[in-house]
């Protein structure tokens, strides 16, 4: 199978992590989302949205959306488990997963951004915009984490919600959010970043990175 | 236990939806999103993130986040399922669930356009960012259905990639997007909105509807 990503797309980011957790191999096709090459016509055929990821299996059929690819693999590789624990706790990480995938990531990526910039809106305020999302979607991330135990998200072991959580921490460095008040999400970085299958998955481990 | 909603929201209708269907029964709470009731202290106790929806059950706790809600039913109440199929079939349902919950409504709500205005942006922007935002990726949804059969998104029944459809094309009409072309999309809400489970949840049909 092939993952198609970018290696500071924080969404394919997550997906790497997973195949690392789980130990599935996949090969990998960038493409340069600052030089468009998510828009390309030989791209938008693998997927529609013309966004990254997208996994695409020995038969040439796609799925797209990371989330959807993690839930996949978690369905044909459940071992180690993304979403241990009972039903309950299960929707505790795929909402804490969701907080950040639906409620952080799309508003402040790439594409909203150009957008801004056509709109006659100043880089100081696209990066006040990135920030504000990021900031505050955080924020309710560690809130969401408050009645629970770590060192990870959920408990001893990475979830879903860290695979979320590692990739935008990064992008919140890099729009100058304030994380020190964010201990639970800090620990939860920590342990996940001691760890080889997060290590791997890294942008600056990748091929393509700059 | 109680949904907690906002009869024009699309997220908590997905849920209204989901429970209809499942036949499981919530009392709700409405709060005003125009009006900020969702950054009521009271509510950001339920709710860190100051959205809705969130399900509180009968123990006080709490699930935020409408996928993980639609989830968690699914997981509770099986039957009939929102994710029928194989492994596959259930990843590329909740890819086109997630197409619309992470890539179109979080990047159109009432937030961002708020945002937007205090940038400066005209009134007359702000429909046409919400515009181009639904247009672009419902066309995306329609592609991403090109090789399956209806009526619904995936086959002969309502999925949770129904459940999202339904709310973004009325939020779409809201907007004034083309949508004459997209017939696999228009197809299924036709079939949607012929069943009792659809028609019930509409926002017409809430309490707090103005």
């Amino acid at each position: 199978m092939i993952l198609h990503g970018y290696y500071r797309s924080t969404a394919a980011w997550r997906v790497r992590i997973a195949l690392n957790l789980k130990g599935v191999a996949a090969e990998h096709a960038f493409h340069h989302l600052r030089h468009g090459g998510q828009r390309a016509s030989a791209y938008a055929l693998i997927n529609p949205q013309c966004l990254v990821p997208a996994l695409e299996v020995d038969n040439g059929a796609v799925l797209t959306q990371s989330l959807a690819i993690c839930e996949w693999l978690e369905e044909t590789h459940p071992d180690p488990p993304l979403l241990p624990g009972e039903t309950w706790q299960r929707g505790r990480i795929r909402a804490f997963a969701l907080a950040i995938a639906c409620d952080i990531h799309p508003v402040q990526n790439l594409k909203v951004q150009e957008r801004l910039r056509a709109l006659g809106v100043t880089d100081a305020e696209v990066t006040g915009w990135a920030r504000w999302v990021i900031q505050e979607g955080l924020e309710a991330c560690e809130t969401l984490l408050a009645d629970g135990s770590g060192p990870f998200c959920f408990g001893t072991a990475p979830t879903l919600a860290d695979l979320c959580l590692v990739p935008q921490l990064y992008n919140a460095r890099r729009f100058g959010c304030e994380l020190s008040h964010l201990a639970r999400l800090l620990a939860a970085e920590t342990a996940c970043n001691a760890l080889a299958p997060f290590a791997a998955a890294a942008p600056d481990r990748q091929p393509d990175a700059e």
